[in-house]
């Protein structure tokens, strides 16, 4: 399988994850796309992922898997059993939830707030940005964090007893609020305390190493 | 199982559709949540979803199940094989993926258009609106049309061979353009014939009348 890859990325981080939880890492080559010089938005990569975003999963027979959401479902069902999505319907139905709302509440936000109301990918990327509505969605991910932390006083872990994707997307909220600075607030103890017990995990500890091309390509470039 | 509904929503039809393909619209109540009033905003609607969206299915042990693909990852894991989001790790993520292109690139930027470009809800609920912004995802929910009728040129089904929850989402997306008064061109061809064959399916074809409450909850209000 190859990544269609943005080294430090806090998106291409969640399918890192998941890869080092799934032990699969040694099944995945990474081709880095350079988002600075927007190679995301030309007709080439477009044609693999529509949405122009990365990661991409590219299986051997030439199809692509876009979006994390998706990309972690496949990877986890290439197993015996799901690990990170649940195996009974509830626990399907709850991880999903607890996932997207991850995404929609705080990820996302901290994304289209980078892309609106900073400099984002820089001017020949950035198009067009509309810096209020950027501001807000800053505002949002702030509120997100509160509900999060108001989750894991709780609960363990995003979904409920067991690790799952929904943290891994709470994980990558973390990465990028560190990218585009803005601060978690520290009075939030449960979810900086559980977000402690996720850094200590060897996946999140490791994600940054992984795929990185002096490492994983060396014959092939 | 109780639905916290919208009788005439997009996304509350999401899970009517799904419900109904998959044989268990009996097992569910609809109660009505009035989004006019704003009634999906306050705190007691809050607590049952963050999110202050509709549906969400309320489960008979009390928990809460929000966001149409859970709710639909949950009722489709209910028998012995899932029918709406595929079987394989390669079904399942393409499924995953298609749906959520589905939701980003075309259902998700007409509720957006709604709520910020037109008045949405009304005064009293759209308490922010930015219209610069809901006219751009206008524009995006259009090229998101041109995308699936490209996709729908090459296959029968938004996401391969068989009908799944993708299908499903890019009828919401119809069902929101029609309600916005948003024409999706003629000329795509494809896209038109496809939905012409959804129409058809007794799920789609019944997904208004399913959960009215003059019918399902005659001895309840
Ligand atoms: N919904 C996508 C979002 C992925 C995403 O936004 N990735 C970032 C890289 S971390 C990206 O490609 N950004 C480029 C851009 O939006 O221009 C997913 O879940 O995979
Ligand atoms: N991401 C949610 C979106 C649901 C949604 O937007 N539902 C509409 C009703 S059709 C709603 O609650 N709108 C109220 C609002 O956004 O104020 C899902 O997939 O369930």
């Amino acid at each position: 399988m190859t990544i269609h890859d943005f080294n430090r990325g806090p998106f291409p981080a969640r399918v890192r994850i998941a890869l080092a939880e799934l032990g699969l890492q040694d099944k995945v080559r990474f081709v880095e796309v350079n988002l600075r010089t927007g190679a995301h938005k030309r007709p080439e990569f477009l044609a693999k992922n529509y949405s122009g975003t990365l990661p991409v999963l590219e299986l051997a027979d030439g199809a692509f898997i876009a979006e994390c959401t998706a990309i972690t479902e496949y990877l986890d069902h290439l197993g015996d059993r799901p690990r990170l999505t649940g195996t009974t319907a509830r626990e399907r139905g709850v991880i999903h939830m607890m996932n997207k709302r991850a995404e929609i509440e705080f990820l996302d936000p901290i994304s289209v707030y980078f892309h609106h109301a900073t400099p984002g990918l820089g001017p020949d990327v950035e198009l067009y940005q509309n810096a209020e509505w950027g501001e807000r969605m800053r505002d949002k991910a702030l509120r997100g964090a509160r509900y999060f932390d108001e989750v894991l006083s709780q609960r363990p872990n995003v979904a409920g007893e067991t690790f799952s994707m929904a943290d891994i997307t709470v994980v990558a909220a973390f990465i990028f609020a560190d990218i585009v600075k803005l601060t978690i607030p520290s009075h939030l103890g449960h979810l900086h305390a559980w977000h402690d017990r996720m850094s200590a995990r060897p996946s999140v500890q490791g994600w940054r190493d992984m795929g990185r091309s002096d490492r994983n390509m060396p014959l092939e470039t």
